[in-house]
């Protein structure tokens, strides 16, 4: 496997650090958040070092859908659950901390409070008109 | 395709409520969030109904890492983004409000003020430990 000197996760994989594990194949790594939002909150990794989203193969992207299903599904069943969000954030404007891409896999219970992002009511045809072809013109 | 009946992003996918359309391919689907955390907040859909992560086939599954990378790099490059924050609610408990599977990538920018949710360090290693024998034990 490919690992970047320095590299937290990296130091994971390669079994430098410990962790908690909770699921592996030959690609993904995928073990317990030591600072969780509810505990049973779960990290999926690839193994070989990508900085975010945007450095993922092509051979990671076809299997990180599956992966994701899997370890979601253990960790609902096994801390009983409600609800489940996936999450992963590129770039230090989205909150990344550690530059090696990871998926948050987070428990949610009903009542724990935790409040999403309100989304904007104060815009027009013309805001959105205006987005989408600055999107599609790149 | 297979729709739901009274299903609105499956009304979406079959032009009955228009959107601002993003992407699409053969299985998937990408439009503008009319409720936007930031202007440029896409959408991505399954064109074949499924509720929630639990629910998306293996085909799905197997593509949807691809297009979230184009389509989250469409975005970007489009908004002039600094970082990208890739989110999936599954269940009530966790935000889910459209119960079509949908992922959202939302654009954000330095100082734009949001904040995630914080992490527990109240944790000790027995908690870690038992979450970990529970999920593993499932």
């Amino acid at each position: 496997m490919t690992q970047k000197t320095d590299c937290l996760f990296c130091k994971i994989v390669a079994g430098e650090i410990p962790c908690y594990k909770i699921w592996e194949n030959d690609y993904f790594l995928a073990f317990l958040d030591i600072k969780p939002i509810n505990l049973g909150h779960t990290l999926i990794v690839p193994k070989k070092h990508a900085d975010d989203l945007f450095d993922l193969p092509v051979a990671d992207l076809r299997e990180v859908g599956q992966v994701i299903q899997t370890v979601a599904q253990m960790v609902k069943t096994g801390t009983g659950a409600d609800g489940i969000n996936i999450g992963m954030n590129n770039g230090s404007a989205a909150g990344q901390l550690v530059w090696h891409v990871h998926l948050h896999i987070i428990p949610r219970f009903e009542g724990d409070g935790f409040k999403h992002w309100p989304g904007r009511e104060d815009l027009s045809v013309g805001d959105f008109e205006t987005i989408q072809a600055k999107i599609l013109a790149k």
